[in-house]
């Protein structure tokens, strides 16, 4: 039966400042750290063999599937990493603490960048000191300079089609560590979910949510391995 | 210019027990780690940027690749992993004491199992403790009994021409993170090694050794990056 483990990164050195984070490439807090391996002995708690990884191109999201991957004994896993499956990319907000730009733009013109599906923020000037286009992880790519959740998945979803679906379709179990806004897209593809349905869904840090699938890839039935700390679970539409 | 880095895994909990360990998936010691690390560490120094990386499926080298690859700040890079990279396969004297070894079958003996290019110990015997065709990670693989360092090279061989030796002749940097004697059997390739002369090459561990190539693939030069740790480099035939 094809199944599906999403798996958000921990703890990052900027979620602890508080700052938009995006696609800046801040490592994991030793607490993110644990919360990877817990994430890890989870899976191996529940029997699971991954077939086959996938991580984004951001240190955070890596080292989470890295730790997890050895917490649950299953370092020979083939890995795929890939900017698609990066975190939503925050634009001119990049690198900004979050109680700063509330106060220079408003707590609610903050609150529709961050809550909204479609509303980008605006868009990260070229040769600042969050540049990404010189960043060789992304030679040959072409690179948004801000992204909605609606963006995000419109980026997600061409690499979720060609890359992972049809290992998926094989029957595979696959293991996808990465961010709160790619993890966001691939729900809301899955479930069918609509635009403010997705707004809601919050998935927590190192708790992998299970998703069995039927052949047609529609969700069978999805938990959180660590019950204590799940999340009200998206509903297929 | 193609450009290829070798690095042999550390210390592991069996080098430390001196015990034939070949595909056993023992992991590395806290020192094991440490040599990682610090590869990782010169490669960086080095100003290095690694295009892509490969491993074998054991803990050992995957971890070494791994804690190499965050030391050098390089974690993005796309890493493959292939059973055809593994350590020699020791066959029957898989897990077995050094000493013991020794004694049992002479030293002699063990000598040359050890240290003849073409002499593999017996066979493994199927079913024990150390029967490798039930792990999920050979499926589908047609896997050896035993191995000496000649029917390594024939299964590093094919696997180097078909999908190393393509990037390199695209001009990439490759970090291959592995074994004595799958790196043996590459080192014995590229500087086209007398079958006597490849038994005398140790490569040290977790010092990373950095061969150019030229567009034909013949080595141009090779250097160590710990010269301290360095021993003779081999000259191309």
């Amino acid at each position: 039966m094809p199944t599906l483990v999403l798996l958000r990164h921990g703890q990052s050195q900027w979620n602890l400042e508080n700052r938009f984070t995006g696609w800046v490439d801040v490592d994991l807090t030793p607490e993110g750290e644990a919360q990877a391996k817990k994430g890890g002995e989870l899976i191996k708690a529940a029997g699971i063999h991954i077939d086959r990884a996938y991580t984004s191109v951001l240190t955070r999201a890596i080292r989470t599937l890295w730790l997890a991957l050895q917490a649950a004994g299953q370092v020979f896993v083939p890995v795929v990493n890939d900017w698609r499956l990066n975190e939503r990319h925050y634009g001119g907000l990049t690198g900004l603490n979050k109680a700063e730009t509330a106060e220079k733009h408003g707590e609610e013109q903050v609150k529709l960048w961050r809550r909204s599906y479609d509303i980008p923020p605006p868009p990260l000037a070229p040769g600042g000191e969050h540049d990404f286009s010189k960043d060789r992880r992304y030679a040959g790519a072409s690179l948004p300079s801000t992204e909605s959740l609606k963006t995000t998945l419109e980026r997600v979803q061409p690499y979720w089609d060609a890359e992972i679906a049809p290992h998926l379709r094989a029957g595979e179990t696959l293991l996808i560590a990465a961010h709160g806004n790619s993890l966001r897209a691939i729900v809301k593809l899955l479930f069918n979910l609509s635009d403010e349905a997705i707004i809601g869904v919050e998935i927590p840090t190192g708790n992998p949510l299970v998703i069995e699938l039927d052949e047609s890839l529609k969700p069978r039935s999805a938990r959180y391995l660590d019950e204590a700390r799940a999340q009200p679970l998206p509903q297929a539409a």
